[in-house]
């Protein structure tokens, strides 16, 4: 039997445990071309409030009564395809549910075995979230050494990678966070050169222009509202704002769009989203990099490890609440237990 | 003596006339390299709200009791310069006044006689409202034959041109205007595909969607507000949304933001600003191949002109009533009358 988490209903708009239902379903037969995975790990990410509504988007909305989508690390346990075998420890969109029957071309690699990279490292620096902080940053961004770059929900899963990443191309970084803890994190170990605290800022403006007093060159942006308002009034000539969340209003009935948007207008500034299949090619190339910056001790990676599929609703509201440290990673499976 | 209009306080945040005074001024001298320049018309654009307030933005506020700022068409009456004579025409930043006394290189530049265009063509379509459509949409915007284009306040100074510049270089245009009068100018004038009078539509997004059969690629806001949140919602992937004005907002104490913003998100697009002044290296080419499509009647242009200097500050806010049909321009002085 395999444990798997539905969709049950949509978000009203908060997310809630309530929107999943967990359910015990017989595995089917292995067809041709397929393959069966057991879970390890699961990522937990932002954009997952997104796949729960009807809105059209980039992937179509996940069907009510069907498995959530969510990106894994698998474990190949039977095969009927040619590119894997049982053993084979592989990532992709396997799903909330303990095992995948999926056809192999659904996988997106296998993951080679490189003694410096923990296995869950896979879903954050070289899974789609360390792409997102890559492709948004690089791509978008377009960081030149001596540039500022401020990052929203700095601490997070795509957040503390940007700010390493920033620093590696030679810029000044001050990441926004919600709590005393995350500030000493930025500073005291990704390497962020100042921390600002919003929920205890007086006037998120005025902390900002003194911690980038050359003002802002790229505005790397997860959440939103009132801090998205606070940094457009600070853009220099020429400006990034990368749009890569809006975790302030996700869970907001009433969204407020950034009502000074017309600063983009008078300093010549873009402000622009991205996804990051747009760039599948380039993905061998990017995390083949991230793998020396990782062994080369550039980039360190907090996690925030959670034991239990079970769980997975009740945690996924932490990213909106801000309550996750680090990457929000559920563990389903023991790589050691037994297939 | 030299009728001048001053700016006596800035708007709160409505522009009313009583934010300007008018004063009589005698002449200062004409020193070394200075030019006196009898103005002939004046530019009335929206832009102008944004120089009257003390924001810091890509040109200083014009500061109380300074004439203001503006665009002008004048004739050369006595000039201290070598680069000009008395009975050149040229153009400049002259500001609203019956005559300026300007250092020469103020002077945008000597106008030369086309007999094919008109004079006040070198505030519209040749000045910097032409260069704004120009570059908005080309540098900006990155128009592909076949990509739908939509614009708003399209029949406006600016807009009536990316409409024609677009079709030019092979777009679908769509127009957003706020009068029938308007819609029918979009279609028989300036060439628009279809025209949209957004104070009579029911549903501004089923009327832009079912006029916009393959999506928006590129929409050029002058507006803002619900227009731009409505036209968030229909963009392809990849999409520009080029910010020129925000007009619906310029009025509103209470500013709206785009609420529909992370669109750009979800579709890979971008929302980009720009200042003309960054281009005015290209001013020249730009300027050559827009008389070339004038003189082959690719572009035609509409006025709404104004006569009397001293009407300027109870005309200026029709730009934001949307009162205005076509470029709007103050007739200062006759081009024959006397100097």
């Amino acid at each position: 039997m395999n444990t798997r988490i539905l969709l049950k209903s949509r978000p009203t708009p908060i997310v809630s445990p309530d929107n999943f239902e967990v359910v015990k379903e017989p595995l089917p037969d292995l067809k041709n071309n397929h393959v069966l995975i057991k879970n390890l790990y699961l990522s937990l990410e932002p954009a997952m409030k997104g796949w729960m509504t009807d809105i059209k988007s980039y992937v179509p909305p996940v069907k009510i009564k069907e498995v959530m989508r969510g990106y894994c690390i698998g474990i190949v346990t039977q095969s009927n395809s040619i590119s894997y075998k049982p053993g084979d420890l592989v990532t992709g969109p396997f799903g909330w549910q303990e095992y995948a029957v999926v056809l192999d071309t659904t996988i997106s690699f296998k993951i080679p075995n490189i003694p410096q990279i923990q296995l869950t490292y896979w879903l954050g620096p070289l899974g789609t979230t360390g792409l997102t902080a890559y492709f948004g940053l690089l791509t978008v961004g377009k960081p030149v050494a001596g540039q500022t770059v401020v990052v929203s929900a700095a601490a997070g899963g795509v957040g503390q990678m940007v700010g390493q990443i920033a620093k590696i191309k030679g810029c000044r970084t001050v990441g926004i966070v919600g709590t005393d803890k995350k500030c000493a994190l930025l500073t005291s170990r990704y390497g962020y050169d100042a921390a600002i605290n919003y929920k205890t800022s007086k006037n998120i403006v005025k902390d900002l222009s003194k911690n980038c007093p050359n003002g802002i060159d790229i505005f790397f942006d997860n959440v939103g509202g009132d801090i998205l308002n606070a940094a457009l009034m600070l853009l220099n000539h020429g400006s990034r704002v990368v749009l890569c969340g809006g975790i302030s209003q996700y869970q907001n009935p009433d969204i407020q769009g950034p009502k000074n948007y017309l600063q983009l207008l008078t300093t010549s500034s873009l402000m622009q989203g991205f996804i990051i299949l747009d760039y599948k090619k380039e993905w061998p190339q990017a995390i083949t990099e991230i793998i020396e910056w990782i062994k080369e001790g550039k980039i360190i990676y907090g996690e925030h490890i959670i034991d239990g599929l079970e769980q997975t609703p009740k945690v996924l509201p932490m990213l909106f609440t801000g309550d996750n440290e680090g990457k929000l990673i559920i563990k389903i499976s023991d790589v050691k237990s037994k297939l």
